[in-house]
């Protein structure tokens, strides 16, 4: 079954923002055994969008639109689909309602220009949004679907999820397809693909397709097995050769399908009742920001410092002056002077630190760009990692802040 | 002028890459003039290149395609091209030469299959890649353009700026463009369109465009010009559309460009040479990170204390036990407390503090989830911000991030 996305703004088409909403539906269509046949960025321009609707409704059974549902002047997308699908605009109560309530709630006052976000084509079926003022709407037509959805992406992947692809599975028969997504930290795709190369070859013959999904500091693999046999004799032949794959590259996997390496740390230290604290200078808040992202950190999280001012170190958690004018503020000492004093302080159970030259300038004799020094103290003693990377400032912080948590999940593991 | 940008590759539709090319192209050919009419992003087949390329140069000048010209078996675009412009391959004796000395340089093996990355259809203008293996082709029809490209980011870049842009330059007169970003923080899109509604209607007859661009927590307004005057002219009326748009809504202006909170709040204190210290609950270390975030930030950060957990917050910071008992961990008293505890404890100008109910779930008979304290300390005296929010923790802790910084470059403005 095919699908087609297009996405709607200037904004996309001149680079101000990054058509993320594409790879994301385009993963999120594929899972379900859709294929992408294209995407397309266009203007927000009636005749234009009219178009390429039209066009695409005749070559894909699935055509989702993004864009262009927003309460302003240049959102015209809502005028264009009354067209296009020839009926006119009517007042939805319960989206009336809601969106009501959902200014009443915030203290905003409900504008006019807001009313008109509950106005639907007459002819669509409405999908509540619950997560914002702008509606889903589906349309269809010779038998193909048509859905239009918000651009804010968090708001458009509530409704793919929520409404969107529960309706494409109850009107069309999608093949079966079951995934795998298994989560490595530490190690690049390259490295991964090598140690992999003979297991890799022989997934051709279970008919498993292998993705390598990369995004800073993580690789994910995703199996995908396609196929007319039953859906627990598909899931057998990926969980033999997950099994394989466990035996090859076990130390890098830290978890599965939707995990972060956050989300596994929180479980693993209330699964065993212990308590983590943070001093970060480099990362600058990162690990605690991290971590706290995590709903129900509070329960593990004890305190957390953010002492990136050379004199913060010693002012805060009393780091000795000397060690770091002996060994450098970037030092494998220093980095464990400060775990070791975060955790004293705090009475955790263990505590991370981070210190190092995150870029894009920087470094001194000792340590150039890049290098990073993460640190693990816990009742057992202190371990240090020393981490080399390259100028990129955000990056250095991701990889540096994913680093510190696996060295505690490895801990955790032992 | 218009362009069409076609980047090709299966990762891109399923989401495995995310297609910064297209972002950074729309901006790059927008920024000399040309208007983008579309991006598509399509498969890697042959049929589909062949026809999607042919509809876009019958429409736009030019058209820029990238992706498909590696060595590997997937890659048949430069065939597809020979179809389409009727030409056949040909050794290109320069580029069989640097190529060689490519892998030569890099002790690699000269193969076969790298070879014919130096074959070319000869009926188009080689674009000699000097960062690669894969070259770039320039064919013309009917005096338009098209233009193939490599699919890695800084290869294509590379060719965009040496050798695509300045032919482009030399067939076309571009018309002069000229783009100005306002960014906006506190308020809704609906909200700013209400107060602008007599401003933007006056936008029509100066040829002016306005796009809002929603991001979490900011509205940017950007407003363009196309147009045959001469550049200076142009400018001179955004600008003084720009002075109209200050007077109505001056106060929830922050920044301009790709400006951000942080980086502007960073270049601020540094102009006045002041520090800040954040104390941090709900926000959970966000403020120190995006704050360190922007390089050179070390200059005016002082302290960060993430003082997550209840007792944190008199442990690390001395507030006061019964000041919590009394209105509660979420409360506009405790949020005063934290950010003065954390200006005295630091010794920093300012100090800002976060307490709140970030969700999904929590909230007390007092506060429901989604309320959030934010204060600033200064000398001057504490000011608490109430923000009340739905039920995104990661938004939240966004949302509630940029209102502390913007309460803060108020203060230094004033």
């Amino acid at each position: 079954m095919k699908a087609i996305i297009i996405n709607i703004g200037d904004e996309l088409l001149i680079g101000q923002t990054i058509n993320t909403n594409a790879a994301w539906m385009g993963q999120y269509l594929n899972s379900f055994g859709m294929e992408v046949e294209s995407s397309h960025c266009i203007s927000d321009k009636g005749p234009i969008i009219f178009q390429e609707i039209d066009k695409a409704l005749k070559k894909a059974e699935v055509v989702v639109v993004t864009g262009g549902l927003g309460p302003t002047k240049d959102d015209i997308t809502k005028h264009t689909l009354c067209e296009l699908f020839q009926t006119e605009l009517v007042m939805h109560e319960p989206s009336y309602l809601r969106v009501k309530a959902f200014f009443e709630s915030r203290g905003l006052p409900f504008l006019k220009v807001n009313e008109q976000q509950a106005l639907v084509p007459a002819s669509c079926t409405v999908l509540e949004n619950m997560v914002g003022t702008a509606n889903g709407m589906l349309f269809e037509r010779d038998g193909h679907i048509c859905v239009s959805l918000p651009g804010v992406p968090f708001e458009m992947q509530y409704l793919m999820e929520h409404e969107v692809v529960p309706r494409i599975q109850q009107k069309f028969e999608l093949p079966k397809i079951v995934h795998r997504t298994i989560l490595t930290q530490g190690v690049g795709e390259s490295f991964i693909a090598d140690l992999l190369t003979d297991w890799e070859n022989s997934l051709a013959s279970e008919d498993i397709r292998l993705a390598y999904l990369p995004s800073p500091g993580m690789v994910k693999l995703r199996m995908s097995i396609y196929g007319g046999a039953e859906e627990s004799v598909l899931k057998e032949r990926i969980q033999r050769k997950e099994a394989e794959l466990q035996a090859i590259i076990g130390e890098y996997i830290f978890g599965y399908e939707k995990e972060t390496l956050q989300s596994v740390l929180v479980q693993k230290l209330k699964g065993k009742e212990k308590s983590v604290s943070f001093a970060e200078s480099c990362t600058g808040g990162m690990m605690a920001q991290k971590f706290t992202d995590v709903s129900g950190a509070s329960e593990v999280f004890q305190s957390g410092w953010v002492v990136y001012h050379e004199s913060s170190k010693t002012k805060e958690l009393g780091v000795d002056e000397t060690l770091i004018s002996n060994f450098g503020v970037v030092s494998e000492e220093v980095a464990a002077a400060l775990a070791e004093r975060a955790r004293l302080k705090s009475g955790s159970d263990f505590a991370l630190s981070s210190t190092g030259w995150a870029g894009p300038d920087g470094g001194d004799e000792k340590h150039g760009v890049g290098t990073i020094f993460v640190a693990l103290s816990s009742e057992k003693g202190t371990i240090v990692k020393k981490l080399k990377f390259g100028k990129n400032r955000t990056r250095n912080r991701e990889m540096a802040t994913d680093a510190a948590f696996m060295l505690l999940i490895k801990e955790i593991q032992k």
